[in-house]
């Protein structure tokens, strides 16, 4: 199985650049051009977790594999360059299909995302056994012209911004979500950003995690949280506000930022993203997470998400 | 568990040089020397295929995924850097331990092992999931500076040689070998080599491997061929002889080399590293693998091995 599937994947997998060495040694070898650091993440997937096989298409499984690594890159504002695949199969396949068609559904969605974002599928390692399907990947990229963005540097008075819509993802945008790599490129190319990170296990949880890198706290507007459709309708069916989904479901994948309030402000005029930007709250002295009315007043907030 | 074995992980992980970023961001962040390219490898091992976790210390699960890892990087002649590992535990845990100690054990090998190899760990995932362990391990390096050593540059005429000594390693080598890195640094630095791998599948199959990627042949002389002392103790109790086991038994991680008879001979008489080096063999035109005798006919050679 795995002689044929390597055949298979020499033949989709794009060449990579002049002078790398791809699938087929024991290591690929990447060039990497001068004065740049390496940015790099890994984060595996597994059914019954992170999906389920047998309700899904397995090209939206290995496409959301690759996607939460390169929303991973996202938040450090740095540009995916190439990724690595390491399959776990079950012995007997799943999905309807035997290992190897499974395996290549699986890199038919992690290729078409690949190709999207320019990264270059460079190694990997296919193996069975007997337990549930396990896709890890490791992405690489390079930082944005002005370094990568982290989650310490938020300052009291900076702003926090939200792109998209918040909630409910798990009625399929945690599947088909776009990782916010450009988004964040242009952000950090043109705009003062003093921190930033993914949202994926929940806005709030999120947010006072921002807060506790960065030694401050953070203060939510409730009422400008940009609240998502998925929410709405989870919300008709759940014991749950909207405003609940939009503050703990995990698996958003937008970006969280802060930024000094005059940035702040121009990016929500400008909008230089196809996702609305939108501020949700600001930074403040006293650490831990909080809410915020329109009076200023500050009390506690949950830090609701998903724990894993 | 996530945040418990986080901060476990902060207390015990070495930290990264000056200017890098590591566990606690979205991504890690590693300076990297100019003209240097990056060469990286990927490698999972699960329970019950690479390792028997009620039966072994996790220790050693730890220290093998990240060894297997190092010994890729030794094969292309690279000097490991950094590594992110990616755990998906047993959700009821495994050898007599719950899931957090667990991870802090398998943490324990794998960090034992990188602070001898000077390997920062840079990041990693932690989940858990119904289903058997599985130790994801990506690693990076840099190039000697001779440049990376592939599979492909072995020549007709060259000598094949290999370190160290083969077969039966399932006794236990498996889960305690030492990644062949200074020795691969080492024979990179002082001599020509033409091509190189890891022997991880056997040495029939992988030199079968080292042939074709070069375009050429392989004629072993199997009376050269060193025998590990745990190939003679397995083959009291199976049905093969000591040679098979060298032949074919997985697992050895030593390295295997193509390079002109002057530098083999070299190499040969200077012994310029611990384990033995021997010449086994030399590369032909005829494609394939092949046995020789002390007259140089060339018989076909079965590239027993283990194919995954």
């Amino acid at each position: 199985m795995e002689h044929q599937f390597v055949e298979w994947l020499s033949r989709h997998v794009k060449p990579l650049p002049r002078g790398a060495i791809g699938i087929g040694d024991d290591a690929a070898v990447l060039p990497w051009p001068a004065a740049s650091d390496v940015v790099i993440t890994t984060d595996a997937i597994s059914d019954h977790v992170d999906f389920e096989l047998d309700a899904t298409d397995p090209q939206l499984v290995g496409r959301k594999a690759l996607a939460v690594n390169l929303s991973d890159l996202a938040a450090m504002a740095s540009r995916p360059i190439a990724a690595l695949v390491s399959l776990v199969l079950p012995r007997q396949g799943g999905a309807g299909l035997d290992c190897y068609h499974l395996a290549v559904e699986l890199y038919r969605g992690i290729l078409a995302l690949a190709e999207r974002h320019n990264v270059a599928i460079a190694g990997g390692d296919t193996n069975t056994c007997d337990g549930p399907l396990v896709v890890s990947i490791t992405a690489l990229g390079q930082p944005a012209p002005g370094g990568p963005l982290t989650r310490r540097g938020a300052q009291p008075g900076d702003c926090v911004l939200v792109t998209g819509r918040l909630g409910g993802s798990i009625l399929g945008r945690h599947l088909r979500f776009e990782p916010r790599v450009n988004e964040a490129l242009r952000l950090r190319e043109r705009y003062e950003l003093h921190a930033g990170m993914d949202v994926s296990d929940g806005l709030a949880l999120d947010a006072s995690r921002l807060a506790a890198a960065s030694g401050c706290g953070v203060a939510l507007r409730l009422d400008a949280i940009p609240i998502s459709a998925d929410a709405e309708q989870l919300a008709r069916q759940s014991h749950k506000s909207p405003l609940e989904h939009a503050l703990g479901d995990g698996e958003d994948f937008e970006l969280l930022v802060a930024a000094p309030p005059d940035a702040a402000q121009q990016i929500v005029r400008d909008q230089p993203i196809d996702p609305p930007v939108t501020i949700i709250g600001h930074c403040v002295a006293d650490a831990g997470l909080w809410q915020t009315d329109q009076r200023g007043e500050l009390r506690p907030l949950a830090p609701t998400g998903y724990q894993h």
